[in-house]
């Protein structure tokens, strides 16, 4: 079994509250990412598909965010409630989760709707 | 710029000094990921690759790791004398360096030329 069949990286960055461009795990727990272990590990994907614990991805403003490579799928604002049809539509059902993908115009923007161009 | 053209992910993994796994980064200075940051930003790659901070990715006999997605190389033993020619030679010239990648045979192996089988 060469290479993780998908590879998930899971933004646990932290900054201080009020912080402008905010961040994707202000508790520090890693949260998100235990959970996505979790519920791998109970569909027998424990060694093909890995939640990996990541520093910042630079899209602070879409967060939480996170990445699945190789196809480089980028999701934002992601909740612990978006985690089962993550892994059931995307990581199982190679069907990514639409509604929570990051837009390509948002993806490394100066600016977008939810980011202030940088000055 | 939507997308990283390549996302590195360097292992800041840290375990007690003697654990039997060993980790990438026993001193946790993330010094491999900083060097990598700034060797890109004077090439004036900084928003296209990026080098990331990353949790273990679970290859710890073989580190110090890292993985380069989309195409999924992955290197180890690597140490900041070999930034320089990663950077050249794989993330400028699309080549990888053959000597510092793990085989097949080594990533996410129950057991390799480097690493006891696990019981």
């Amino acid at each position: 079994m060469p290479q993780f069949e998908k590879h998930i990286f899971i933004c646990g960055n932290q900054r201080p509250a009020g912080h402008p461009r905010g961040c994707c795990d202000p508790v520090g727990q890693a949260g998100l990412q235990k959970l996505f272990k979790q519920k791998l590990a109970e569909r027998g994907l424990k060694g093909r598909v890995r939640a990996n614990q990541s520093g910042c991805l630079d899209q602070c403003e879409h967060g939480p965010n996170l990445v699945v490579y190789p196809e480089a799928v980028w999701y934002g604002g992601v909740t612990p409630d978006d985690v089962d049809e993550i892994v059931e539509s995307h990581i199982l059902g190679e069907k990514p989760v639409e509604r929570l993908r990051l837009k390509d115009s948002c993806i490394n923007a100066l600016g977008c709707e939810h980011k202030p161009r940088r000055v």
